[in-house]
């Protein structure tokens, strides 16, 4: 159809039907991987899937997959884009923040269930985004779903797990050409479909991923020292904080993959202590992969950026920076080596999901506060002079390459090596 | 996509795009009829569209012309047939008849609100359908859902219409090629998008056939006289019982137009004095087109079908009137002349609203309760024996064509020519 401002939404940008033979068997194996090893999905279980309409087609392949896994049942919920649209062009501003009622009815039905939920994401942005006031359009936020959504995850009362279907456009921004077919032969790898048994070899991973987060732990590191080309930064961490991975648990105790693929483990720093250099080694692709920076090097001292420069995108990298006091600080620090994401040897995938699991990356922006102790009821405030960083963005930067070396060091100075390019030497 | 039976789904016969600039317009004409004409959205109003995801770029245009007709809100709500296909594969035996959540916190949520409601409409069988235990798949439906919609519309606390998009499938049935843009040109003379302001037509057209259901309401006919070639029925009317028509009004007095083409004045009969036979003009597309009935005759006598026969699809008809006891008796009259419908010559459209909008018909089974007075509270036993039909079945059998004469009989035997073949006689 088209749209009022001319842009037009073609078959081809929103139907992904999965051409070929390959592509439908990617797009299967990725359903069935988000159903039995993401959410893990439990016999008796009622399953949510959310979507948008543009998804369609994977989504119905979760959905099957999800009645196969035994859900008692399964429901889909579909999102439209153009709602967002709409609500921007046309809708007072005190309406802005409106949720969908029908999101609203089902989020809190949730909130009463032990459910499953696989949400399908998409990180591109609709051609009929661009003419609107980008101002209004950040202003349409569904608030109360929001609201109800973090109180599902944060409250451990939903097994979830996000899965990002390949469509042209995304292949598009990685190929520079709409090849779906191709994107899903580099994503069959990535996801370890091209295992014997994926869901298997996702677990083992899991069991990788959880024993270094658990030998970080034990290590109670003061802070981490990163070198590479252009890097040389002390990261402080949080007495209290801990490593994380690959796998979460709900209050009952089902265990479940939130990200598909995950190859990182992760914690929280005290943003006080960053010190000295980085240099990113892949483009970060920010805001829904709306803007690209290219080369990005920032300097920080006393926690703080101090200097920053970017071959490409310097000037949003700036207006980034800016959008609040902890935007020029550090939330979150996380370690990758032997990440299949890396060998594919593509620059940015322009998907949160992949990129991130590329390489060793800091994030710009707040910090998870799950994985600190004793931080319930604590006020943003509380929490940032306390050295857990607060603040609207959070944005990775990889830093991790084959120069890379990461180093902990404990509070009586001694140094352990950690990892040295693809190779993890901690144990 | 395909799915596991190897049903296909193919971006062309779901995805209606609005190839030309003419379908287009049609489109986008249809959609500002449905909310300006059909709800009538008022300033201020909540406004909620329900659409089969195939609809999306349709349902996208209703919500337009919602916005711009100053809805306060516009949300739109997407179901997806896979989601019964699923569920009539996979659920177990007492999960068939369960709604969707989000459906019912929206209905939920109406109940509580003075909404207007456009109902975006398809009446094709999806292929993924056909494998299925029809059986199973019958048993799919949405108990509480359909309860709410029942409590919204009986108790007028929504204004609501449909509107039926044409799309290949839907062209495929009426002219044996998946012509839209023939479809498009068709439909927009009945819906007259032809007439300079297409909304102003319908109000006249809704005043014509006010006046025609006011007429009829004074006359207080003890029953109807059908002739024509094959036709030679009786049809008793009930004491008690009003001529309706195109308009509708909710608690709060907003006038609607549920129907979308509408050219019917219509009354409940009393089922028990039916006596005659009567012959099918025009083919019934029972089920939702998935049986066609073509030829058909009626013997009635004491207000039971005591014969039935047809040229093709005498099988599924005697299967139909078997359904249960009300399913050989009359539930509706209506009554149509000049009929646009009618005027295209085409002889089914494979759509309810419209078949039942090109000729005068009749109803087999259950009766609109709400046209009697007196009825509320009653029980169905109560309702059949005061004479108002109750069944599972309700199918539109048209008699009328240009050869059909209706004349009113008074309670003293005196006749009144109604409508003689397309002319409207009666003043």
């Amino acid at each position: 159809m088209d749209t009022p401002d001319g842009a037009s939404v073609s078959t081809d940008d929103v139907w992904l039907a999965g051409d070929s033979d390959a592509e439908r068997k990617f797009l299967r194996g990725y359903a069935e991987l988000a159903v039995r090893a993401g959410a893990n999905v439990q016999a008796g279980q009622f399953c949510v899937i959310t979507s948008q309409v543009e998804d369609l087609p994977f989504a119905r392949m979760v959905a099957e997959a999800a009645w196969r896994a035994g859900a008692c049942d399964v429901q889909t919920f579909f999102f439209d884009r153009f709602d967002r649209y709409l609500l921007a062009r046309y809708g007072a501003d005190e309406r802005l923040g409106r949720s969908e009622v029908a999101a609203v009815g089902l989020f809190e039905w949730l909130l009463q269930r032990r459910a499953a939920w696989v949400n399908v994401a998409r990180d591109d942005v609709p051609a009929f985004f661009r003419p609107l006031d980008q101002h209004r359009l950040a202003e349409v936020v569904p608030r109360r779903r929001r609201q109800l959504y973090n109180e599902l995850i944060s409250q451990q009362r939903i097994a979830w797990t996000i899965a990002a279907p390949p469509g042209p456009q995304w292949a598009e921004a990685v190929f520079g050409s709409p090849d779906v077919a191709r994107l899903c032969g580099v994503l069959d790898g990535i996801c370890r479909l091209d295992q014997p048994d994926p869901v298997a070899a996702w677990h083992a991973r899991s069991r990788e991923l959880e024993a270094r987060a658990a030998l970080l732990d034990e290590h109670r590191f003061d802070a981490l020292h990163l070198r590479g080309p252009g890097t040389d930064l002390t990261v402080g961490l949080l007495d209290g904080a801990h490593w994380s991975s690959a796998t979460s648990t709900t209050s009952w105790g089902q265990v479940f993959i939130p990200n598909l693929p995950t190859e990182e483990v992760f914690a929280t720093p005290d943003w006080r202590r960053t010190e000295g250099r980085v240099a990113a080694a892949r483009p970060l692709a920010a805001q829904s992969g709306t803007a690209l920076v290219e080369g990005m090097r920032l300097d920080f001292h006393n926690g703080r950026v101090v200097a920053a420069h970017a071959d490409l995108g310097e000037e949003f990298l700036r207006q980034l920076l800016a959008t609040d006091d902890g935007a020029r600080r550090l939330g979150e620090l996380a370690l990758v080596t032997d990440s299949p994401i890396t060998a594919t040897g593509i620059p940015c995938f322009h998907q949160l999901l992949l990129d991130e699991n590329a390489g060793s990356h800091l994030a710009l922006g707040s910090a998870y506060t799950d994985l600190v102790e004793a931080t319930v009821g604590l006020t943003p405030d509380q929490l940032s002079s306390r050295g857990v960083n607060q603040s609207a963005i959070h944005e990775d930067v990889v830093f991790g390459d084959s120069y890379t070396e990461v180093d902990g060091i404990h509070t009586d100075r001694t140094r352990v090596p950690i990892l040295a390019g693809d190779n993890w030497l901690l144990t």
